[in-house]
């Protein structure tokens, strides 16, 4: 995992002097998705937890949706990727090596994974794009955007009966504060987590993009076989965005909180979907913008 | 501008209390950007200097480097684009109903803008995609990454002669922050500015996406025919990550500064490029991860 992160020389400045010192980054390289061989998406990552990544991605675009719509998953550089061996796609990553790659390619072979889906999962018409919602329906205004995530829908998050004290929700985002190690040092990544219905942490990821730190955590969701999430929680250390509520609905999440403010869009969605949003929680505090009977709102005894 | 934020109803919990109130939200709506009727991005973004936007992504992905390149640009819904009527692409963004759309459209004509390129103008060849890295050349490792974004640009940063004080290099978050009312809102938005060498705030403007925040600022400065920004530095309220300083390059921009940590790609990215590179810019302190030389570090006298 020494990837993760990189070191790298820094002049600091501090008033008007300055001195040379070494600075822990986090680390962004792309990763290629490939299905079949055929690339479908690029994102720019922090590498670590790439069969997550790829799993919960391809979970939130809605081309699978638990561990046995995968035959498998590889790290493979180029052409070595059409060679017979391969990882399942429930086996911890391993590495290149191990899976019939060449490790002599030019190309990093840890930058792209190639995925087989199962007999009859059907792969996306669409060439998938990271970070932009680019089904046959998008583009044109809200409204249709939000139509086609629900159109697009496995699952629904609007009978789940989870309900939230006010104190365990705002537990979330120390927690993943505490777990998120890396963050310290570089100050540079986001940190998404599952959490179950009583505030327990179960599964954190990390990454220089928040969209893949949601899609690690969902992704490692799906590997186990635990999709959809009802009665579960998904934390994130920054803001909320359309595509972040569009990713939990994918998952069967019925609760988003969020560090951050969230967008007009993302509420909308939310509220269409029948999922709790919250935003802004920080200390003994948050905003509940959808959702809030979720929020169990007893006095303390 | 309304559109630039949302009110939406919100209940604010306060330790074990809650009260019912309403927030002041950024807006996100997905914009489709066409060249000659043709989808080729859809971008999630906060409504408002979409023709900025619109210039600025395409300068930022090489089809386009001045206002010459572009014949027109407008707001259109579906097939109404089609249509002979249009606007300057140096006009200011004008109402869709002076457009030649039908506003009765069911989409929403806001949020679909067709570009025209001048003769000679190549379109891309690719679909372009948002926040994400998908030339020819992608995928495979961050140095290939690098590597290709050098081979697009038209402008080299390289022998730029910017120099800056660290004090002037402090004003920028400060500035951003001042002029960035919106923020002061919703909390939600990011901001990107263009400053002269001596710190003059040139252009500042704002979006839920940062990578959105800088296409809004570049294009704004191509549309007023400035490319390439030689002798300028871009500010942002966030990270720097690979994408943004791969943007700033392509606009000729030989210093990016940010409030909050670059990524590992970032770096090489910015000392690949010639380019300076400053971090965690806040209060008096700043740290510079490349292009250190353009830094005068001067004792105030």
């Amino acid at each position: 995992m020494g990837r993760v992160t990189k070191r790298e020389p820094v002049l600091r400045l501090d008033g008007p002097g300055a001195t040379g010192s070494r600075d822990t980054l986090a680390a962004e390289e792309p990763l290629e998705i490939r299905i079949g061989g055929k690339q479908v998406a690029v994102t720019m990552r922090t590498p670590g937890d790439d069969f997550d990544l790829v799993a919960g991605y391809l979970a939130g675009e809605g081309v699978i949706r638990g561990p046995h719509d995968l035959s498998r998953m590889r790290f493979c550089g180029d052409t070595a990727c059409s060679g017979p061996i391969g990882v399942s796609a429930l086996e911890p990553d391993a590495a290149p090596g191990e899976q019939g790659c060449d490790p002599s390619n030019v190309h990093d072979p840890y930058n792209i994974v190639d995925v087989d889906l199962a007999p009859g999962v059907d792969p996306p018409l669409w060439s998938l794009d990271r970070t932009t919602y680019t089904t046959s329906a998008c583009g044109v205004c809200g409204k249709s955007s939000i139509e086609a995530v629900r159109a697009n829908a496995h699952w629904s998050v609007q009978d789940d009966p989870l309900l939230v004290s006010p104190e365990t929700l705002y537990t979330l985002p120390r927690q993943l504060r505490e777990h998120q190690k890396i963050f310290d040092k570089t100050g540079g990544l986001h940190a998404a987590g599952i959490f179950d219905a009583v505030g327990n942490l179960l599964c954190l990821r990390e990454d220089v993009g928040r969209h893949n730190a949601v899609d690690k955590a969902i992704g490692w969701a799906l590997r186990e076989d635990r999709l959809p999430l009802r009665g579960h929680m998904l934390a994130v250390s920054g803001r909320a965005s359309f595509e972040l509520v569009q990713k939990a609905a994918a998952a069967g999440i019925p609760l988003l909180a969020a560090v951050s403010a969230p967008s007009s869009l993302a509420v909308e969605l939310a509220q269409a979907a029948g999922m709790t949003l919250a935003g802004f929680v920080r200390g003994q505090t948050a905003n509940v913008y959808a959702g809030a009977e979720r929020i169990s709102r007893l006095p303390r005894t």
